[in-house]
């Protein structure tokens, strides 16, 4: 029940990506990564998908162990240098472009979507690091955080704090020798314990003694699980209690511990990125983690739809030109299984390009690490919003069997769901577009964006919907803080869709003059022509909520609501 | 965390159901019916929500135990008369309109959804046999079915036959007596088995000998768990087994079961409605559950909205003016918010009304008569559709706790997810629509329910998708089959929203000039105005896939699919 997209990757790949521009040995190899990277999934990760829902981790005193077959199938990911692909050169990674790393992900993801979530949090480990560590930390963790012997956490949330960072109270006082004793309890930390490596890297903030409230005063922590001897092999024990487990709705095969750091007052971890430079070295982490969730989207949507297209061809219901039929002939059955390859593959043309542009931002291309910047909350709002909307479809196609669990449709329906809410809800995305990135370069990243756009697309509507996101992001531009926040969310789907629909649009195109299997070449203009012509311009739809002022919000008392 | 929604459903019955005017009666004791409803579902089931939901009903050899509490619960509904309300008269019922009684039914289910489907059930058996039945057999089984006492199923699905009715198998042999011998396995029987009443009245779609193949070979049979002795009472077992509970997503304390009929040859059937009557009886049963089902939507988004505004008001993240803000002071939240009450205000108001028309209908008027078989459809899928958006937002409100199951958001959202499947999936609501509902009276009553939703609309937008349901109308009204089909759920979902649009924007007006709860009337008018303003012109981007051809579709092969 699941099968590499190879065709789709390879296609976006080098359509949407342009992977070859980028690294041309990463575009001579990407057919044997793809494939390869297929052949590892389908044979050690997607059997174990099922198993990590219905038996997931078991929490106990001495820590949380993972399904059967868990352990054995992340060490054959780490023996197989799954995890390198985009880690650093310098530190036994091989340092390709992160396009194709992610790549690998979405396989992986598509497999077992929880489990792909470890690498996911451990490429945000090595990010912070690369970027903000010392060369003695990069040298000690990078090589085994590079490889995955060592998988990583970010550790932010506790209870009072949640989407409001500023608020958290985990403390770090100086021990006198540079480290610091850590003391605080985090929850959802996603792998925050599992019985699959040597050790654990979290990344914790927290507050420094006479640290600022707010955002201003965090401080960035390595706190390992276990505290590295001297030659770098994990030693005694940190003090990190692995409290409990969360009882989630889905994404089972995911650990979500709660944390509790300094118990005993012998939790040690060291500063990255200096002191109050939290913040700066968790986004760091985030807005890696943020395409990435994104991504998750693309997984959970591949996942649902080809679980999805397999009942409808087999399922039997009803007659069609005389005969019985098998559902995928019916036309509303059509219609949801070309919106789920539709929407699917928007989300991940999407989230591909996002990520093109941080490859080709690393590479010195300043407009284009402004454009990732901007496409970031884009990618992993709309991304996951389209994941959770494929999944739903992917149920109803099911019928009754949809609902049972059994079927596996109702799994991805669960797991889907926390998408939208971790790495920053959906609509702290939205409030990200239009605080930050909107008035980025006072509107230029947006509106060369929609230059760029209205250039290339050729379909009135779409043209339509383009200019109509000019007219609202100025209108935003010069909006108030509440007027903004208020059109945020539907602002941030109108603009995905515009540009969903400038890259399958291209696609179309690309696909129709493109020579290969007829029937992937038809499949995607199919889907072009349905985002194009029935998709787009459901988003125009949004347009006034997109302009309204937030007045008709606060027209009534937040008691009101209860009434 | 429960509180019905007494104010609503009060003006809703007023303004839209207009229930004075079906039922002097009714009218002056609505409110003494929905406050005694509201006490005794916050009283008695909406404590065992969530039980329900985590100690789901067991199954034995011996049958089905529900969990602990609900067969008390379940007493204490037959014998405070809640069941009685909308029952005929001559068979121990209040004979009051539906309209009040599910008034009744929503607070039920808004305080327990999984629970209140055995009423659901029951009212279909009733409408089964009052219209179908033979004296003999109402006076029989009416008595006890009016109350509740006696709960009912209606059992069509088998594994080969979900949407597909015509394809099932079931067998019923004469015996000679006028009595059948029922054989046969259905799945997906809600409330199938249970410990809470003294005999379950089974209405079994099946097949006499010799009936030809599809649906008009079916017949439908009275099949009770304890066949009656001569003196009504139950006797000996019927030999209708339950096979095993189904693993679903949700709606755990319906226990859905598969039953196995007949396995020692030894069940024996009567029949309602006539040999081959089968499809019309259940139509009969089916149309008022189908609306009943819609009215889960209602319920379901109810309860999500209560629990999400809760929440809101006791959440503190960030600060607003200056001072640390409750979440519902935030602007996306409040989007969120605002949207959840307009759409749950808007479901039942659509509801309501079609269930009005279908009080007017039962009195005589013919137009509504016809109305509510067009509104049918609506009811039914955008019901639910708004049931799962809201529940959905539900989880999203409550950020990373909404994953967590103890939240109880979580459960909501997978409840609600059965709605859009059962009883007819959204899908073949749609195909209702334009098939046999579009061209009732060649499309006059469309056109009358539009003709008069233009007359009284105001708003301009909400003109123009008045206009759009019109142009697509009669443009679907002369298209293919095909065309139709796979135009039928954009156009539904327009005509849905035009429809709840005229509703809410006529609440607004009657708001606007009513005395009352100031808090209340506020928020109704808020609500009316974001559905007008906000929702409607969403509804308008559907035109374009409304008006679209089945061509595209059909432009690739099944296989392609699979690509």
């Amino acid at each position: 029940m699941f099968t590499p997209a190879i065709a789709e990757q390879r296609f976006v790949l080098e359509s949407i990506v342009r992977l070859s521009e980028i690294s041309a040995e990463a575009g001579e190899i990407t057919d044997a990564v793809l494939e390869g990277a297929g052949l590892f999934a389908a044979g050690e990760w997607a059997p174990l998908d099922r198993l990590g829902d219905t038996h997931g981790p078991k929490w106990s005193e001495q820590g949380v162990t993972m399904p059967a077959g868990y352990a054995a199938a992340y060490k054959a990911y780490v023996e197989g240098g799954w995890g390198t692909i985009g880690s650093p050169a310098e530190y036994g990674g091989q340092g390709l472009p992160v396009s194709l790393s992610i790549a690998v992900l979405e396989t992986l993801g598509t497999a077992n979507m929880g489990f792909a979530l470890a690498p996911i949090l451990t490429v945000g480990a090595i990010e912070a690091l690369a970027h903000h560590g010392t060369p003695e930390q990069q040298a000690l963790y990078l090589p085994k955080l590079a490889t995955g012997e060592w998988t990583g956490t970010m550790n932010l949330t506790e209870p009072q704090a949640g989407s409001d960072v500023g608020a958290l109270k985990s403390k770090a006082e100086p021990v006198g020798d540079g480290t610091f004793r850590i003391k605080g309890t985090k929850i959802f930390i996603s792998f925050g314990d599992h019985d699959m490596a040597d050790n654990i890297v979290h990344l914790v903030l927290a507050r420094t003694p006479d640290a600022p409230e707010g955002t201003k005063g965090l401080s960035l922590f390595l706190v390992p699980k276990y505290r590295l001897n001297p030659d770098g092999t994990p030693g005694d024990f940190n003090d990190v209690r692995t409290v409990s487990i969360e009882h989630k709705m889905g994404l089972h095969a995911s650990p979500t511990c709660v944390l509790s750091f300094g118990d005993h007052d012998d939790c040690i971890g060291e500063l990255i990125g200096g002191e109050m430079g939290g913040i700066r070295a968790m986004f760091t982490m985030m807005n890696n983690a943020r395409l990435n969730v994104g991504l998750q989207g693309v997984q959970v949507a591949e996942r649902a739809t080809q679980r999805a297209v397999a009942y409808a061809r087999e399922r039997v219901q009803g007659v069609r030109a005389g005969a019985p039929a098998a559902i995928v002939e019916h036309p509303d059955v059509r219609r949801m299984l070309l919106r789920m390859k539709a929407q699917t593959q928007a989300a991940r043309a999407l989230v591909y390009y996002a990520f093109g542009q941080l490859d080709r931002g690393r590479a010195g291309d300043k407009a284009a690490q402004a454009r990732v910047e901007l496409l970031t909350p884009l990618a992993k709002a709309h991304g996951t919003d389209l994941g959770n909307e494929v999944a739903s479809l992917g149920v109803q196609v099911h019928g009754g069997m949809g609902y049972i669990e059994e079927t596996g449709a109702a799994q991805h329906f669960r797991d889907a769901r926390i998408t939208p809410i971790y790495e920053g809800t959906n609509g702290i995305q939205a409030a990200d577009l239009v605080g930050r990135k909107l008035g980025m370069d006072n509107g230029g990243t947006l509106l060369a964006l929609l230059d760029q756009m209205r250039r290339e697309a050729e379909d009135a509507e779409l043209l339509r919907l383009i200019d109509a996101c000019e007219e609202v992001g100025r209108h935003l531009l010069g909006a108030d803080t509440d007027d903004r926040l208020a059109a945020s969310y539907p602002f941030l789907t109108m603009l995905s869709v515009a540009t969903c629909g400038w890259l399958m649009e291209h696609q179309g195109r690309v696909a129709a003059r493109s020579e290969g299997d007829p029937a992937f070449l038809k499949m995607k203009a199919a889907a072009a022509r349905f985002y194009v012509e029935q998709i787009v311009p459901e988003a125009m739809g949004l347009k006034a909520a997109a302009m309204a002022p937030a007045e008709l919000l606060y027209s009534i008392d937040a008691e009101a609501f209860a009434v």
